[in-house]
C-alpha cells in the first residue's frame, strides 16, 4: 500500500526525469547494449516471471475472469520468449534520436538546425496484457526516453517481476534504474494522479478502451496521445468493381475481426447494391458473420433469406471487434462521406472505385488518419507501415497520427550556433 | 447577450467543422484569392473598424487600464494599414498543404505516402492586441483551415469589427462566412466550453499570459499548444570570450525587453565572475537594468556601487518581460544546467563560451525549445528563423516546438492507394 499518492508520484515524476537526463546523453551503441542486457535479464529471470504470472492467472480465475481475458493475461514459456525475440527487432532499428531534420544559415550567420532528441518522461496506461511493460520500456528505452508505467491490475504481479527484471538491466548498464518505473498499486486514483504530473511527464499514451482515452482526454494536464478506437468503413462506390470489391470487404471484415483496423460498416452506392449486397450476404454469411442494416440493406437480405438487424445511430456508432458488420445503402458519395465523417472515429476508412474522380475526392474529403483507395483498412498497422515497432494507433491530428513508430516517440529542438551574435 | 452556452458554442463548434470541409479543397490559388479579398475587405471597412475601435479605447480609459494597455488595443490608421500589408506577406508563403512527406510501395504493391493536410478547425484564445484577429484568420485560412476566435474584452468592438470584414471577404469568395467566427461575448464561461469542444475543435492556441496557459493545460479536453512564456537564460562559461559575451547579454537583456526569447538570468562560471560581472554591471546600468543576484553577485555589485537586490527562488522562476535581470555566479556548468533545469520555461537558453566540449554538452542537456551557442536569445522568433510567419511560440514538445509556422497548422494523413488489396 502507498500512504500518500501525491507524494509517491511526485517521486516517480522526479526520479523518472531525473533519469531521462541521463537517458538522452546515450549513443546508439550504448542504447543497443541495454536493450540487449534487458534481453538477457528478462531470460535469466523467466522462471520468476512465469511465476507471477501464474499467481495473476490464479487470482483472474478466482475474480470470474472469462477464459479470453485470462488468456490476454497468460505467459508461457513460448509467449514470454517471442516477447524477449521482439527485442532483437527494436535493437536493430535505426534510432532516430540525434537526426538533423534541417540546417540553414541565417544571413548574419547564425548556423540554425532542428535536432531530434527524446520526448523525456513518458507516461503509459494499458490494460490486461503483460508484454505491454516489455515493449513499451524497449521503445522508450530506444529512443532515450524515461518511462513511467501503468498496467492492468490484473497483471499487476507479472509486471512487477517483469519490470524488476528490466530495471535489474538498466542497472547493470550503470544507468539509473528509475528510467523504467512501475506505478506499483492498483489505487485508481494513482491514474488521475499521473494524469496531472506535467511539471514531469512529457506525454500520455493510453492504450486502453473508450473510457480509459476519455479520461486521460478529461483529466490530463498533459498531452495525451488518443487512439486505438477504430469505427472503420468503406464505401463501395457505383464505379466499383463489385466482385474484387466483395474480396477486400470480406479481408477487412473476417481476416481478424477484433482489432481496431477491422472493418465496422460498409456503405454501399445504391446504383450497385442489388448487384453487390446478395453476393456480399452469401459470402460473409458463410464467415459467420451476422449483420446490422439500413431498411433497404435489410430488403435485399430477406429475400435471401439472411438475417440482419435494423441499424441505428447506436450501432453504426460501435466499434465492433467482432463478426459483425453494419451496412448502409446510400444515395451518392456525398451521403457516404457525410456518414462517415458523423460516425468515424478517425482511423481507417477506403473506398473501393475503379473512378479517379471519385477516388481523390474520397482521399481529401475524408479526414482519417489513414485513408485507402482500393485496399483493405486491415493495412493500418506499423508493422504493414515499415515502421518497425508500434508505439500506437493514434487517431487524433497533433504530433503523431496513425500508426506511430519511434519517431512518435520523440520531438525536436532548435539549435543556433553563433559568433558571439546579436540580434540587429 | 447569450441564452445558452452550452447550445452556442455547439453551433459555433458545428459550423466551424463544416466550414473545414470547404476550406479542406480549396486550391492555393483560391487561398490567395481570398486573403486578397481579406485584405481589401478590411481596406474598405477602415473607418468601421477603426470607430469600433475608438470605442474600445473610451471604454478602457473610464475602466482605468493603464497608458501602457491601451496603446497595446490601440489601432489607428498606420497600425490597420500594417496589419492589411502583412496579409501580402503570409499570401507569398509557400502553401505547406497536400506535399507528400514521403511515400513507399509495400511489398504487395500498396502505394503508401504521407501528405500534409490541414488541421481541420483551430481555437485560438488571446488578449489584448486586435491585430491577432487578422493575423491567426488569415494564416489559419491560409492553410485551409477554419478558425474560432476568443479575443480580450477590451478589444471586442475592435474584434467583431474585424472579424466582420474578414467574413465579408470570405463570403465573397463563394465560402462559408463560419471560417472564421468570433465568439460575441466576454462571458468567461465559454472560454472552459471552448476548451472541452474536443467534438469539432482539433487544436487550441492560448496567446497570453500564465494563468491562460494553465487554465488551458487543466481544462482542456482537447490538444492544446502551450507556449509563450520565456523564463530565458544565458550561461557564460569559464571559457567564454568576456568583452564579447557582455555584448551577446546586453543584446538579449536590452534590444527588446518586453519580449517572451529577452533574457531573464545570466548565469557566470565562478571562474570569471570577477572579471565579467564588473564590467556587465557597468554597460548594463547604463542602460537602465536593474538587477537580483546571489550573494556572491552582490558583493561583487556593491565594491562598484551598483544597486542588487538578493535573487530568491520565486525571481529565478520569474519572465521579467522588462529591463531586470537575474544574476548567479555558478560552480561549473553542470550547476548552470541545473538552474536552467529547475527555473526555465523550455523557452530559450545559450552557452557563451570557446570550448568545444563545453558547448556540445549544453546543447545535449537543456531540453530547451531553442538551445544557443555564442548567440542571442533573441533569435528565437517565427520571422527569424525564416518561418515567414509566427501562430506562436511552444514551449511544449509535441507537435511543434518554438517558433510555429504554417506547418503547425496543419497535419497529414496516410494514404494508401492499391488494386483492391487485401491483407494477407
Amino acid at each position: 500500500m502507498i500512504e500518500n499518492n501525491a507524494a509517491y508520484l511526485q517521486t516517480l515524476g522526479q526520479q523518472a526525469k531525473q533519469a531521462s537526463y541521463a537517458l538522452a546523453g546515450l549513443t546508439g551503441q550504448q542504447k543497443q547494449a541495454l536493450l540487449s542486457a534487458i534481453a538477457g535479464s528478462l531470460t535469466k529471470n523467466s522462471a520468476t516471471i512465469l511465476a507471477a504470472n501464474r499467481k495473476d492467472v490464479v487470482a483472474a480465475r478466482d475474480n470470474g475472469l472469462n477464459d479470453a481475458m485470462i488468456d490476454r493475461l497468460l505467459l508461457d514459456e513460448s509467449r514470454l520468449q517471442g516477447v524477449i525475440s521482439d527485442i532483437d527487432n527494436v535493437i536493430n532499428l535505426v534510432d532516430p534520436v540525434g537526426t538533423e531534420l534541417e540546417s540553414q544559415v541565417l544571413d548574419n550567420g547564425l548556423r540554425l538546425s532542428r535536432r531530434r532528441v527524446p520526448l523525456g518522461v513518458i507516461g503509459v496506461i494499458y490494460e490486461a496484457r503483460p508484454n505491454v511493460t516489455v515493449d513499451i520500456a524497449v521503445l522508450a528505452l530506444k529512443t532515450g526516453n524515461a518511462v513511467i508505467l501503468r498496467g492492468g491490475k490484473e497483471t499487476l504481479q507479472s509486471n512487477l517481476a517483469l519490470s524488476e527484471a528490466i530495471r535489474a538491466a538498466v542497472v547493470e548498464q550503470g544507468l539509473p534504474a528509475d528510467s523504467v518505473q512501475l506505478i506499483q498499486s492498483p489505487d485508481r486514483t494513482l491514474v488521475s494522479g499521473l494524469l496531472k504530473l506535467d511539471q514531469f511527464v512529457d506525454m500520455i499514451v493510453p492504450r486502453g478502451g473508450q473510457n480509459l482515452q476519455r479520461l486521460c482526454a478529461e483529466q490530463a494536464t498533459i498531452p495525451v496521445i488518443l487512439g486505438g478506437i477504430g469505427i472503420c468503413h468503406l464505401y463501395a462506390d457505383k464505379d466499383a468493381d463489385i466482385a474484387k470489391s466483395i474480396e477486400v470487404i470480406a479481408n477487412a471484415k473476417v481476416q481478424r475481426p477484433t482489432v481496431c483496423n477491422a472493418l465496422d460498416t460498409v456503405l454501399v452506392h445504391e446504383s450497385i447494391a442489388d448487384q453487390l449486397l446478395p453476393q456480399l450476404y452469401t459470402h460473409l454469411a458463410a464467415s459467420g458473420v451476422s449483420f446490422y442494416g439500413c431498411q433497404q440493406a435489410q430488403t435485399i437480405a430477406e429475400k435471401q433469406g439472411v438475417a440482419i438487424s435494423i441499424a441505428t445511430e447506436e450501432t453504426y456508432g460501435q466499434e465492433w471487434l467482432s463478426l459483425t458488420l453494419g451496412i448502409k445503402v446510400v444515395r451518392d458519395i456525398a451521403t457516404a462521406i457525410d456518414h462517415i465523417r458523423a460516425y468515424s472515429s478517425g482511423h481507417s476508412e477506403g473506398i473501393l472505385t475503379d473512378n479517379i474522380h471519385a477516388s481523390a475526392h474520397f482521399v481529401n474529403a475524408v479526414d482519417s488518419a489513414a485513408v485507402y483507395v482500393n485496399a483493405s483498412t486491415r493495412f493500418t498497422d506499423g508493422g504493414q507501415f515499415g515502421l518497425g515497432a508500434e508505439v500506437a494507433v493514434s487517431t487524433q491530428k497533433l504530433h503523431a497520427r496513425g500508426p506511430m513508430g519511434l519517431e512518435a516517440l520523440t520531438t525536436y529542438k532548435w539549435i543556433g550556433v553563433g559568433e558571439y551574435t546579436a540580434r540587429s
